[in-house]
């Protein structure tokens, strides 16, 4: 960390910081310029930001060089981190793709969903029990119900399943049914929430808040890590943006950005992120060659019935068509799927 | 709500969104333009939402023409809601201040805190038990014992009191302490928390989501209103845009537009908005103006010493100034304080 | 477009707007429902639009149902335009690659940059004369000299050139030695440039705005196109968002969503989209892989003595295994590079 | 400036470094922590810029800490500018207010607006020849013939008089018209435009580009006055966010960051920021409480006629109730009107 200090700050200003900065068993490194004076922090710089240093006299502003996450941190854990489901493994040079539909509305819609899903070649089945939604007056959810069809249609067709949670309570149920908890974008700094999945063993797909940075995104990923759980996927969906001919703006370099920052496996959500059903081949094909680990795609048995998200859904035919037009793009980034 | 046809649809196509809209008891008004045929729909849209219409052949695009929240809504509810607690009002002619420390740290900076806001006039002491913090390595709260020194307080003090909940069991147990629970920003759409608090009895404080748009915002205290608690303090906090001199952007325009859509309160959080000591002042006049019901601001009895979010707190002496300065513009704009 | 009534609107105000529609030669057509009351204006809206309705009495708002850009809309020319220069196509089911230097520094800085260029396979040789630069105190470019290069090295390698004009005295000149003129994104919006290069014979490329929303930019190309030169390439170079780990964020949505709306050729410049070298190769074949019809890369002998973006550019072996790389994604998806 | 090194940065490249900075005549302060070495530039820090650091080995990025804006920086420049347009005042403890329609139409609109600007108290009438119009079908403006309205009622009623230019040779038309040219935000980053009017001796409003950072406008408005123009007004109207509610949203924070970083007077424009009516009384007194030195307000003698902007403009009984409102909150902050 560096302190940069005001023009106006006196040589008592500057020698008092060091003095507390040397009292707390921390390194002082003092640049003086013509106009700016600047102290470089050396050591755990958490002691030294609990004194509050921005109020101290003749301090203008602190400017912060490394990063507060550490678990997630690729600069302590170089080698990709792999998860592994029963045989599926999420990151390194696989290629994953969950799909199913946004809210699960029956025991048949499931596993036709399920069906879909399989025939394609995607591995992990999604669906939702508990829906956020932004207004009270919309479908909520089949909750526990929905949960049981999951659990009954993983043991008959073997594929992974995935679901949200949007409470403790919802988390707590979950872990007896699903293979993969998702954590929303809504929810992607209800600490609570992050840290009661971290004290589960199951792997967490942790979705971009609508507005996070890439920054604020990987402190949620350290708030389950330090729980304990450290198999995190992280699932871009979009940012919410000016623009509004799509209903959030994918962030498709958030991808290599990530890629740089951190060790854990990245997938993208085109359906979230366009909200419309005609952008999610081209995404898809964009979402490979960027060099994310796999998709998140909803599938409905037939979206014009569907109760959640229907215009963002694909059928299982043009679901089918879109993972055989994929696999070309899969092989030439290297990945097996 | 109107469906606006592409220019390829046929006639066939148009004659089925009728029939579709007759057969659900709904009327249709069907407009032919040169380039653009448009139905518009006419009685309760849910019903035909429910359908999909988006996918239906022919369909270009829906265009909502009214809100999706109701009991929020002003149309239906013209008188502004006054919340009254133990003769404090919130709303109508009234001005309101919040004032104390992010966090509560002890008794002893929770007393001091409170003598300073009451000192100055405020009428609500603000205090943080359970702090959402973006990294898990940061200080997160006394937790109950800090809502017992708020119940104690506040007995010597008369002041009402407001706290932060982040889950439903901490809101299980604020509100044997507080009078008003807070829902932070981070929170805006964490809908079980949402509807927990809505089973209460006490106000809540619904702070305005990172990046929520106010249609958002609205339908998020309507989840709230729906579950009988229609006592909802909106509080609008700054808004993230690209533009980063201060920790958020204060939508001051916002409160304006509030007033047109709804009947509940608004208050103005300047400390969260700006994150900056020196800016506070300014906006707090600002929000005065521009017609809030209140404030809420960050007091600490020595904010260099602050576990949280020093830098944007006003120490006593500081806070009392202030208090003074807006008291003859809280009588300008036709206010009691 | 259609007129949405107050609540309160009365039977009068509805009469006045429907006679002032016949009035003006429009239809209108009325729905009413039990709280919202319409009308559909069907005809030519600027006569309508002219009269300022959203002052008129009981008027809620106007909701537009159509573009206002003509000339550009893939209405009315669903045929996709390509365009020709001396043989090299762009648009259509062709690839092209514009490759060069941000700012022209040397007759055998550019040379060394267009050698680099017809090495990998590029088509077109682009280099800034005129600098947009956010500090008056950096280099500004060494305007007609520099454009005198541009004209001497396409002669020697036969590739086609672009370059930036910031001026209509600029474009007068570099109408002069270049193949293509490019309007940068910070001129977007200068109305009196799309008109002046509407006036050229020339292909025009125009770089999307910093926070322009397709519309606007649809609406720019028609500013240009209205002045009899149809012949626009569209160019996405990212948007201004609140994440800041990148330059610019890359709108990828923004290629299909593009494509529904018109018929001009669409290509991605992924240096200034992420401001960093490392993330080009990753963009460039996700833009590939979404049908883009070409990219844009800055390109440097040097890149650590460039004196502007730099950090941006590559060098030409970087470049060259860049262009190798992306070959068989452009076969993947149908196009001749 | 700050080179921070990357973690895997050898001796050898830290010294490299070093070296080069000497050899630029800079001295360079050297800061070795456990896990991230950095190293201080000291002196101009503009010679080692150009060297582009940012690719030299084991350099993992580079922080600004001084700002790149000279002429418009508070810290040469501690005293605020004062405007003196033949004895009306912007800056210190002046209140200006500029008003009249957007768009010139004809002699008697404009008068009409004089006259109403004159009654409410206005010093400046403000009025468009020039008219940058988002579609190139919208009324693109009256040019030189407004211009000469201007002057002629300029005469009559000795009101000063602004008007916006959109081009270099827009600029040299209007110097022989107006007392003040504005730069819309459009052609903010309009270099060529701000270098021009930069060379004449008229003050120049400067509004705030449509994204443009805080630091983005005072480098825009370094430009103007690196040309020898001193004279620059800064006019916050907004900027493009997510929310759609508004037109733009008023950054109203923006006015006490520009205090703390430059000495040039500032106003605000709430017709543009708002795009709504209503707003336009709240969001002005807010301008005023905050501390703005200024407003610029959209006023038409029959808004519901006009060519430009109508919704956004008040007629003169509204607008002289506006002043009259205004006066004891522009008495409250200490200023004269």
């Amino acid at each position: 960390m560096i302190v940069v200090m005001k023009q106006s700050a006196t040589e008592e200003n500057i020698q008092y910081i060091i003095q507390k900065l040397h009292s707390l068993g921390l390194d002082a490194h003092l640049s003086r310029g013509e106009s700016i004076t600047i102290i470089g922090v050396v050591g755990d710089k958490a002691k030294f930001v609990s004194e509050n240093p921005q109020l101290m006299e003749g301090v203008e502003k602190l400017v912060h060089i490394s990063e507060s996450y550490k678990v997630a941190n690729i600069k302590f854990h170089p080698e990709p981190t792999i998860i592994d489901i029963n045989g599926i493994k999420i990151g390194g040079d696989n290629f994953v793709i969950m799909a199913g539909p946004c809210a699960i509305e029956s025991y048949d819609q499931l596993m036709a969903s399920a069906i879909a899903a399989k025939n394609a070649g995607a591995q992990i089945l999604r669906g939702g029990a508990y829906k956020p939604r932004t207004s009270p007056y919309s479908f909520q959810g089949l909750e526990e119900e929905g949960l049981r069809y999951m659990k009954e249609i993983k043991k008959q067709t073997g594929l992974a399943t995935i679901t949200e949670v949007t409470s403790c309570k919802a988390a707590e149920i979950a872990v007896n049914y699903v293979d993969i908890l998702q954590i929303g974008a809504r929810n992607m700094q209800n600490f609570e929430l992050l840290k009661e999945v971290g004290k589960t063993k199951l792997p967490i797909l942790l979705k971009r808040g609508l507005s996070a940075t890439i920054d604020e995104w990987l402190n949620a990923a350290e708030y389950i890590m330090s729980e304990g759980n450290e198999n995190v996927i992280l699932c871009e969906r979009g940012i919410r943006t000016y623009e509004t001919s799509t209903r959030n703006t994918l962030d498709i370099s958030a991808i290599p950005v990530l890629r740089s920052k951190t060790h854990l496996p990245i997938i993208v959500d085109p359906s979230h992120a366009s909200g419309v059903r005609d952008y999610i081949a081209p995404l898809s094909r964009a979402a490979v060659a960027v060099g994310a680990d796999g998709l998140e795609i909803e599938v409905h048995p037939n979206p014009s019935m569907a109760m959640s998200d229907g215009s963002q859904s694909l059928n299982p035919e043009d679901f089918k068509k879109l993972c055989d037009e994929l696999k070309p793009y899969i092989q030439l980034v290297g990945r097996k799927f």
